[in-house]
């Protein structure tokens, strides 16, 4: 379906899938985090419902439907990057599929109702209040300030609206990590996969993608570390797959 | 200094160090996981005192001597073992700095004192209960399992040894990562280092080395994965210099 593209947005190729993404370097972007996180999280193959919280404009909702036909619901507090998602629902006729709901996340259990989720998935903001280097672009800062929601917001939210057994996948900082665990643990998400994200082998994680059970038993498995990039700096083979679907040093 | 081998008992070489320590495939052999918490665990160089708990047949404390001249004190519950690890203090001439002590950590803080310590190692059963494959010979099933002392109870002990600002480094499963955050935060020890050991760069981790700090702020570093084998099943670079000093195709 044809969309129209307001001022500064243009459509970009959405890497190795038959995908269109509206972006803007004025309002929102995708990053590798999100790219990451909706290949991690374990998803439901043929039916189900799945719910992706700040999704900004919608590149986790998108990705994840070239890997599963669950129904997506997502939620996005900014009314202008709600519309640019909404736009890439359609610009990819997902719109069977995927539903872009505009709100603040602290009100969706009574909304969306509590535990009605196989799969919760979030890139919530990783900077705490007003900390770190601030945006001076506002769309840029709630995205990645806790402005309007913090972790515990959050993870409180992802375990309510997940039922019973249903999973809750995060990305975020490694220096949050024990935080994440202490209140994944607190809301009964039991943390149950992680995967570092390190740029190098030799570098610490920059990075970690987590999922948990709700009300799982501890356990917790700790996935190879991901590399983006090989000692020559040229990005790791596994990269190259999530990204462009190629073989290192193929065609 | 000459000392007396019990049967079973024989003497090896420990590694690139000029030390030898007396093991016994019946009654105590030190693992790699002794090993790489010797090296990872961040130490005063010059004084300062520091207490290792489980210590086995002194294999941590032995090892630390070669890179700090603090005073050590470590604890071992088996006077079978306690025994192998005091003539493991004299064998190597270490009596000055090292003293092994017989008792149950559980007593330790009355008697070592609280907030004593700069530093505390544990290298501790990682089995809960009698779970897991139970070992038939006591000796090993005590060091295994969590028999005498949950990990709840050393990470307890551990804080209240440990002075403020003091450092607690343990090594465990990564099945029981989360339940270590939630226990180190519990008694106020802030993680701020881990580490996570993969047998090669393509497998989960089994094993995890974690550092806190008493009363620390929360803020944890990932460092890279330490991975134990290369792609051809040799011993990587950085394994073979912790346990040889040597370089890989080195002499």
């Amino acid at each position: 379906m044809e969309v129209t593209l307001q001022p500064s947005e243009r459509i970009d190729d959405l890497l190795k899938h038959h995908l269109k993404i509206i972006q803007s370097k004025e309002v929102f972007s995708f990053s590798m985090d999100a790219v990451l996180l909706a290949q991690f999280v374990s998803l439901p193959i043929q039916k189900g419902r799945i719910m992706d919280l700040c999704t900004g404009n919608g590149v986790i909702p998108l990705l994840m439907s070239t890997r599963s036909k669950a129904k997506m619901d997502a939620l996005e507090i900014q009314p202008r990057v709600f519309d640019m998602a909404k736009r890439n629902v359609l610009l990819n006729d997902l719109n069977e599929q995927i539903e872009i709901h505009l709100g603040d996340l602290k009100d969706a259990p009574p909304h969306f109702g509590h535990g009605v989720y196989d799969v919760v998935t979030c890139n919530p903001p990783y900077m705490i209040g007003q900390t770190g280097e601030r945006n001076v672009n506002e769309h840029f800062a709630i995205a990645r300030h806790e402005i309007y929601c913090t972790l515990e917001d959050v993870i409180r939210v992802s375990a309510s609206l997940t039922k019973f057994g249903g999973k809750v996948a995060l990305v975020h900082r490694p220096s949050r990590f024990s935080e994440l665990v202490f209140l994944m643990q607190k809301y009964r998400i039991e943390p149950k996969r992680v995967r570092f994200v390190h740029p190098r082998a030799n570098a610490e994680a920059n990075m970690v993608l987590v999922e948990g059970i709700k009300e799982g038993k501890p356990e917790l498995k700790v996935l190879p570390p991901l590399l983006v990039y090989d000692a020559d700096g040229t990005y790791s083979q596994e990269l190259m797959e999530v990204y462009f679907g190629s073989k290192k040093g193929g065609e």
